[in-house]
């Protein structure tokens, strides 16, 4: 579900597609240093090798380079887990946002530019929106093997299994643990079994 | 729950208790109306018309006025709802954090600023960790009535019940609605009675 968990793109193309995945990966880098309220162009630029005059301009500024670090994360191919049973996928759902958060150290820094641009907040939130409807297809599958009850709100689903993770880390200053995020798959995936989340 | 919801606290004392109350409302002021980014020193001696030597001698910077906002907070009388029973109780909890929320422009900005200091961020994790300790009671209560079993993770229940809120409005940028705050409680509460926090 991160966006810093997306493998660098090989995409044909010349100069213009490498220096954007150079300019991401330095991006990715510089945000997991020092976060965004330390992220500058000047900085991007000399880990890129691209030189600062073409990131002003093609990017504009360090909100710019946010957007395009997501932008260009969306791009993946990222699908949830299919494990054949509903509370399995949630739990192994919960467990990946877990692990890639925590193994991506620039993820709570596009949270952080979140409050500090609105550029950044719309293209945060463009991000994780796509993500959701890409996990969906956990509870959707579900509903077709008779699993979860149909009218049930994938996305609050989806949701309110992975929310417990970031407000304990984000909110709470909690140490993630591979515990929480199994409890919470487990009682969102009772819950909505129940009907809860129609 | 919220930081910002605590009435200003009026105390016996002098000129100091007074003043760190003004230097409070004013920091309160200036987060909702310019985010943790654009809180100063300056403006914060200005609107609280305490010397802004005296601001600067006393709090330091603005993490420290981020810090004493917080622990003001903590100093107040906040108890979670007592309805009777465990549903209804974490449903009236999860309501008010959002209302507090959303009625209080600062809040945004204490989570904001515990991305940029390290001090904030501290105090961000106690004043949270506190008011988890008390909605505790929320479990402990609903144990006693034989609602919940013996061993629920009353901290697990609490937190699963406000995250979906926190989660929906920091990372993916969703207008809070009393319907999810309702939708998440039930669910936890359904989860918590059946043993899945146990």
């Amino acid at each position: 579900m991160d966006a810093t968990a997306v493998q660098p793109t090989s995409r044909p193309g010349g100069r213009t597609a490498r220096n954007r995945v150079a300019v991401r990966d330095a991006t990715l880098a510089e945000l997991a240093a020092h976060g965004y309220a330390g992220l500058t162009v000047e900085a991007v630029a000399t880990r890129s090798g691209v030189h600062k005059t073409t990131v002003y301009r093609r990017w504009g500024g360090v909100d710019g380079l946010v957007v395009d670090a997501l932008a260009l994360a969306d791009e993946d191919e990222w699908a949830p887990p299919d494990t054949g049973s509903f509370a399995a996928d949630l739990r192994a759902l919960a467990r990946e946002v877990m692990t890639t958060f925590a193994d991506s150290p620039a993820s709570a820094a596009f949270v952080a530019a979140a409050f500090q641009s609105a550029r950044a907040a719309a293209a945060l939130h463009g991000f994780y929106a796509q993500r959701h409807r890409r996990a969906e297809v956990v509870v959707t599958r579900a509903v077709t093997r008779g699993e979860v009850p149909a009218g049930t709100d994938a996305g609050a689903v989806v949701k309110a299994a992975v929310a417990p993770f970031y407000y304990r880390v984000l909110i709470a200053g909690e140490t993630p643990s591979e515990e929480v995020a199994d409890q919470s798959a487990a009682a969102v995936a009772h819950a909505a079994q129940a009907g809860l989340y129609a």
